[in-house]
């Protein structure tokens, strides 16, 4: 689904090799980080498809050529760079070229079977979050749109909506792209879980209003040897405010997100995009004509086309601002992690068994 | 200067009668606090100019309908509100109705000249915050755009700009009606200062980053007695997270802006506006054909159109996350502008000898 054409039009798009794919990854046809994991790594298993021959030295320089085109479409998010070594590590237990390419499709799919779990797992761990009468406010899109399902933020809504707990949801733009707008508004009006779209520019009023009892966002990337967490721009803003105001901070993640190698946040490479983006708006024009029919999204200049623009896409929330992150394993203080990290990320029997059995091994904390 | 054209086009706009003058400050032909407040002024000298007879008694209830309508284009702001006080004033010491006409217009322009002077005023006492090599971050747009001339936010960066001081300012888009993206970089464009535009979202990363020396913004009203600052939705976003970094955070005014009567915080109308300022964004199309020319804006929508938003236009900053209150008659900490009222608001003497005298008899605290 080219989530570039939400909300105003439902487009598939199929990418024919392995460079459509790190494009529609570098695009935005395809964001969030669990659904950019799934495409990098079946866009590793399509391009290791289309090699011809049997060397297998040729192979490997091959697969090395089209790891690092996956890898740069997206730098900040650590994600696709761990479902493709999943995958790359999968296809050693090959013997022959073939061998390695059946490998590489199976390692793809089962990292894509496990993320839809994780993500319903950790809609389960957050269900203790979400009460009738309160409102939870989320940033970005880190729902269905951005997983392979139920989406990482939104998991725990969609299953208290279901359970017939009713709550509000804030929901902010998100410039430059505006993707709680777009994407987050839309998937919760689809739901029937009942929302309200706000400037990010009116967050601070809204909590000083006491409106808002949670704050519920997804990461790109949590350093699980420090607690920080890097998200969309503007995440940072978020959790300032909501310290100020002694409201909860929780971010959701599956396991993938969690990186045990970065010792600092100064080593997270921010993403710096396309001017572009600020100076710009996309969506669908407002003309009498237009108003009754959905047509093409266009991109309209909002700003002065002469001045500089600094446009970068993650920030960085440190441990101190975060009152827990949830994963599919439990509800973590950010400073847990690291003394906690058999029960997380690397554990290998958790992941083995499935997120289901592994929560119920697992008792909660934070 | 229709200021909803710009960055796009210089137009100009006329009004025929006090209701498109009153149509012109709703709609945001104009706006800013201290150029609202001239044009509520010229509106309502255009409106009892335009009326027809000698009867004192009918003119008046005719003065009456003119000033509520000019009242409600804008409801929160202060500035339009005691700028028609003073035109209401003056003509009381008319006998006749064309007595009372002259007096109306000449009020008005007494007030637009001095509301012309306050603000270089303004900038003289601000100076000293503007020193090479710093950066200012200011958010919407306070300046010559909004005022009668000068800018308040801005005039000390115009005056320091003149002085040969180097520095660079970073300005906020301002969702949802982007002025800092349209105006605010379209002012310092054409003044030549360097600036660089950012989402509102990047504001905690940028301070962060330690990239932000001062906070400036202008405000739509101050309340004297307590200290709160109204201004521009996202403000109180900025004071929150300056006071995490440590980053002084001012607040420029004309004297104008200053409230002598609320009590409380609490009293202040905050206007809420069209849900469609969210859900849309307002620019030129970006075609092939339309890049090398400027065409007319557009107003694209950006958003999910079943999704209700909540849009409110101001929010109130708290004292003790203001460093400072920069005005014409000097600098004050918000809980002293009670204490100081003398020198400040309803000084008569300050007012009738003109802002640089005031400000050469007032030594400056804060």
């Amino acid at each position: 689904m080219d989530q570039r054409q939400l909300p105003h039009q439902v487009l598939w798009l199929h990418t024919a090799d392995y460079r459509a794919t790190a494009r529609a990854i570098r695009d935005m046809v395809v964001r969030g980080a669990p659904a950019i994991a799934a495409a990098a790594a079946y866009g590793l298993a399509q391009g290791i498809r289309a090699f011809r021959g049997r060397d297998l030295g040729k192979f490997g320089a091959h697969v090395r050529r089209v790891h690092r085109a996956l890898l740069a479409a997206r730098p900040t998010a650590v994600d696709p760079a761990r479902a493709m070594e999943e995958v790359l590590a999968a296809i050693r237990a090959g013997h022959t070229v073939e061998e390695r390419k059946a490998l590489a499709l199976a390692a793809a799919e089962e990292f894509a079977h496990r993320s839809a779990a994780e993500c319903r797992a950790l809609g389960e761990q957050g269900l203790r979050l979400i009460r009738t009468g309160m409102s939870v406010l989320t940033h970005c899109n880190a729902g269905r749109l951005a997983c392979v399902d139920y989406g990482t933020a939104t998991a725990p809504l969609y299953l208290a909506h279901e359970r017939g707990r009713r709550f509000h949801v804030y929901c902010t733009e998100t410039r430059p792209r505006s993707q709680g707008a777009a994407l987050t508004a839309w998937e919760l009006a689809r739901a029937g879980i009942a929302h309200t779209l706000i400037a990010d520019t009116a967050v601070g009023l809204l909590m000083q209003q006491g409106r808002v009892d949670l704050v519920l966002v997804g990461s790109d990337r949590v350093l699980g040897r420090t607690g920080h967490v890097t998200n969309k721009i503007g995440t940072y803003n978020l959790a300032v405010l909501a310290h100020r105001h002694g409201i909860p901070f929780y971010v959701a993640i599956p396991l993938s997100t969690l990186d045990w190698d970065l010792k600092s946040p100064s080593q997270i490479p921010i993403e710096e995009r396309d001017p572009a983006e600020v100076r710009c708006a996309r969506g669908v024009p407002l003309t009498p004509a237009a108003r009754a029919t959905v047509c093409e999204p266009v991109t309209v200049r909002v700003a002065n086309p002469t001045s500089p623009v600094w446009n970068p896409a993650f920030d960085i929330t440190p441990p101190e601002l975060v009152t827990g992150v949830l994963t599919p394993a439990g509800i973590f203080k950010p400073n847990e992690l690291w003394s906690q990290r058999r029960r997380l990320g690397f554990d290998r029997m958790i992941r083995a068994a499935g997120p289901h059995q592994a929560t119920q091994r697992s008792p909660v904390s934070g």
